[in-house]
């Protein structure tokens, strides 16, 4: 792909022929066209007047699909995991007592960012695939009196959706701030922040809002932003002090990092795309398109693996089959198809299959077309 | 812009109408068309066997701009500022001694971070623009005895171009590794990782390599490798954690984060157009470029900041002449013809100009062409 001529080529000719694929994963999920387009609009420097006008109606866009009107909702250069690391960072000091909700993978990975940056740290463990009652939730935040809790609204990992109302009224009892991640949730299910009262919240932008990765929304409660101010030390990281990044993108418009007004383009045409349709619509037509996967696949035979009521919309983990192995399945549907799903890992390796519904996809065509592949599939892999 | 609509909007209309500007300044620097037709090739996820086959050449590409065999060469998913963390956070653990030189804004931004992440921190320190003899260097380096030292090749801030070899041969002697910032030097002229000796670095995508910013090119030493693997504690950075993100894209490819295909699809692409053109053939024209840039720039009356030969040739400080306002010259070329250049900050705020000549850009007409506007608004803004 890559030549080694020492000649300019001026003939338009680019070295990237991507296959055209249908992402029905986990996410990255497909991308809405109009935010290639967005994509293709020239660069703009990271001070450029135009840059911090996009900056602005995209933390505007943030607040609407966060639920929240969080003066400090923006996005962190980096992608989710930096989000989470922004979180996580900005939150925890050595010594700050954290209560954890474990029961997936993406609990685990705040538990070892939060112990890289000094947390002590406490936990409620489940199985993977289980949520946490009010009442359990309730009395291990009494019982642990924390100063920082964290929870997984949507667990990638297991297709949990946490609620969250009574965590924070139980954290707000015992004035500990809650971090909640919502990186599957944002754009394709109500999130919540004001109406749950969740203080400090990170998402990203290739999921429930169908634009590249590259960016991690955040949003922090004034409650949130008071601790920030009553740290006894600077983060340990640079990169991710929000103190640093609110005052360049919303503040003074000191330079920090050289945010990418490309990125920047791609998350605003994804938040005019969420505008256009209506926030409200856009969550149930997810909602929808979940519940026509859910009674298809069922149709199909297989069960799902978290109780009804307790689903992500847009990140569906039926169980695989007795005798099916799911890595067949999928090296089935990419090659013959180029559809990306996902299999299970952790406890949950080559137990359940991780299929994502989302933006563009969300539709009747689009679960329709998905299961005739996927039955397809299954019996090819038998 | 962005519509409070409920309606989908179909047509194609994107919220995006980015100005056009003629990117003159330290970076971004001017995209190369074939980039925006790279970033519109369809996403695929980030575990998909051709993202990692893009990645691979990615990293063969970096190690081509970077001069270097290191099979650790890699983008990090963060702009230049989070490779910077990366390397710095990678290398130092708390009560590491970090020998610094210090002659402009991103050395101080290094110790900075290293600060964070627990160095001790021995500084030598010349006004910004000064650089520091092969002597100088040596001399500080034997008398300290770091376990790392890290200066700035291409000082962004100051327009200086730091030689690189007597600092990494005196590091050597002390069995110390060597971190260089070549964030404004890649893929316009020399970096030289390996005939100097660098055993550490990290830069961007923005400025000589022409691509928007989003992605943080790094390369490491087999020698600095050893360092990684003798470390007592993790890296307080669970994102920034080399040992993570070098099993996720050049070993097991198990999942780190989401790493974005649309920005791996733009570096792959500028260094195809690297590749295409020639380094060698790159990096002189960048020189041709700068030499007839200085030579017109003084023929206008204006002093380089910067003594000769230790100028950077993509990034041009001329001082600002007495009388001028240097704010107006940037606010009439940006109003009046869509130009970006930069003034300086910290001790040459308002003291010189920060010109970037650069992919694209770096042409006669393109020096030509920039010369006869800067004239035009400086004499407009006496």
């Amino acid at each position: 792909m890559m030549s080694s001529s020492t000649a300019v080529s001026t003939e338009g000719r680019i070295s990237i022929q991507a296959p055209k694929r249908l992402l029905y994963g986990p996410g990255p999920s497909q991308v809405h066209p109009r935010i290639y387009q967005a994509m293709a609009q020239p660069l703009v420097g990271h001070l450029d007047p135009y840059f911090f006008q996009v900056s602005q109606e995209v933390q505007k866009g943030l607040r609407s699909v966060f639920g929240t009107s969080n003066e400090l909702t923006l996005p962190i250069s980096a992608t989710g995991s930096g989000g989470m690391e922004t979180v996580v960072s900005n939150f925890i000091e050595p010594g700050t007592k954290l209560a954890l909700f474990v029961s997936g993978f993406f609990a685990e990975r705040i538990g070892e960012m939060a112990k890289r940056h000094g947390a002590e740290i406490v936990r409620l463990e489940k199985p993977w695939g289980e949520y946490f009652s009010d009442d359990e939730a309730a009395s291990f935040i009494r019982r642990e009196r924390p100063q920082v809790v964290a929870f997984v609204q949507a667990e990638t990992s297991t297709g949990v959706f946490q609620q969250s109302k009574a965590i924070c009224d139980a954290a707000h009892e015992v004035d500990a701030i809650v971090i909640a991640d919502c990186v599957t949730s944002l754009g394709a299910m109500p999130v919540g922040i004001d109406a749950n009262g969740i203080d400090a919240a990170y998402s990203c932008t290739q999921k429930g809002l169908s634009a590249p990765p590259g960016l991690s929304p955040v949003t922090i409660s004034p409650r949130a932003q008071e601790r920030l101010k009553a740290r006894r030390l600077p983060n340990r990281s640079w990169y991710f002090d929000l103190s640093l990044i609110s005052d360049y993108l919303t503040v003074s418009h000191r330079y920090h990092h050289t945010a990418s007004a490309t990125l920047f383009y791609a998350l605003h045409e994804a938040l005019a795309v969420v505008a256009d349709e209506g926030l409200a619509q856009r969550q149930q037509r997810h909602k929808k398109a979940h519940e026509r996967f859910v009674a298809g696949v069922e149709k199909l035979g297989l069960k799902m693996h978290v109780a009804e009521g307790h689903r992500i919309w847009n990140l569906n983990t039926p169980r695989v089959p007795e005798g099916i192995d799911d890595a067949k399945v999928r090296a089935y549907l990419l090659g013959k198809h180029g559809i990306e799903i996902a299999g299970g890992f952790g406890p949950l390796a080559g137990k359940i299959f991780r299929i994502g519904i989302m933006g563009p996809l969300a539709t009747d065509e689009g679960v329709d077309s998905f299961l005739e592949k996927f039955d397809e599939a299954m019996k090819a892999s038998r």
